[in-house]
């Protein structure tokens, strides 16, 4: 069986636990928690894992690691079912490798960097350097990000165009984390707020921090 | 018939550049040049292309704009024929992704902020905002993903496994970066030296900056 090594809450642990749930492949892994609290994700046992001590982490059978989530994604989707994550043509996967890049440009990695840098992050033990005039620099790009992608959603429903994709699993993965840092979305981008509003309710997004608890057993 | 906008020599431009002509399209694509040295990519005409203001961008011939390396490739690489850049089955595209983002996060754009902001980079005009202690930082972490990449290559002959990808393209691109910048790799990087120096050999890779030159009439 498959390992993903997360963290329930994180926001990139979600966009990987997102695209499981699309795929419908939850019962295929099993979760292995990695306590991003205690720095679990910078030991050199993690390390070993994953050279830049980032969450999640996907863990074949044969014991292959794969990090970063557009990589798992990749990996993930080359599965077959409904829905593609990454696009079925050329001018698909382009457009929704290039928005999802930019939404972890623009949106999601800027937040990280303002979490770890402009904020306590995950406390002293952890953020052993901090360079504050940077994180808030991308605190303000993000900002910025987030109205750039209210104006992609007023022209189109998903991210990367007519279909959910990569791409709004990137964006929700930084709304996510500006929930998490109480980074309000600007009052006036009320089509993103609206767009994130339904993204909420897909059950991919609703359930990803309790899919890795074990199943009650019934009565 | 498809255009690219970038800047001949730049390193981002090259890893299309060089994806193009692994996949013999080069004759398909039309080279518009953008003037990085007078921050032509930050006016608000070239923005409506690219939002983040980042070279190079793939125009369709439907007036599509496609920006970011990795999605540019994605796009070039659906075209049948060899190589594959992208892998094909699921567990070659997933080390090829996560290759391919390690390294741009550890080399690659480690270099370009160390560049921008701790060097004079494109100049003030461009220059607006610098970080110097942020630019040195990731200057040393592009050292340190020198010697990892070392140790890859060591024992592998490709990035990403067996054989050539985009992952390769993506440290090639480290690698012009940091010789624009001067920044040597370390003397005891032997096996990343000599990888490079095979690959410098390709003819993809040496022709990168004259690909864009029109055609010299014959006598």
């Amino acid at each position: 069986m498959m390992k993903i090594h997360d963290w329930r809450t994180g926001p990139y642990p979600a966009r990987v636990r997102i695209a499981l749930a699309e795929k419908n492949l939850q019962s295929q892994v099993r979760f292995v928690s990695v306590d991003l609290r205690k720095g679990e994700h910078k030991t050199p046992e993690f390390l070993a894992k994953n050279y830049s001590g980032t969450l999640p982490v996907l863990e074949l059978e044969d014991g292959t690691f794969i990090a970063e989530c557009t990589a798992i994604t990749e990996y993930l989707d080359a599965f077959a079912g409904a829905p593609v994550l990454t696009g079925r043509t050329a001018r698909e996967k382009g457009l929704i490798h290039m928005m999802n890049k930019r939404a972890e440009l623009e949106l999601l990695d800027a937040i990280s960097v303002y979490f770890h840098h402009a904020t306590p992050g995950l406390g002293p033990d952890v953020e052993i350097y901090q360079n504050a005039e940077w994180g808030f620099r991308q605190r303000d790009k993000a900002l910025r990000g987030m109205h750039y992608f209210d104006d992609i959603l007023q022209r189109q429903p998903f991210v990367a165009g007519e279909a959910f994709s990569m791409a709004d699993i990137t964006v929700i993965g930084g709304l996510i984390f500006a929930g998490l840092v109480k980074l309000p979305v600007p009052a006036n981008c009320e089509t993103l707020q609206a767009w994130y509003g339904r993204m909420q309710e897909r059950p991919s997004v609703k359930n990803r921090v309790t899919m890795s608890e074990p199943a009650k057993a019934s009565i």
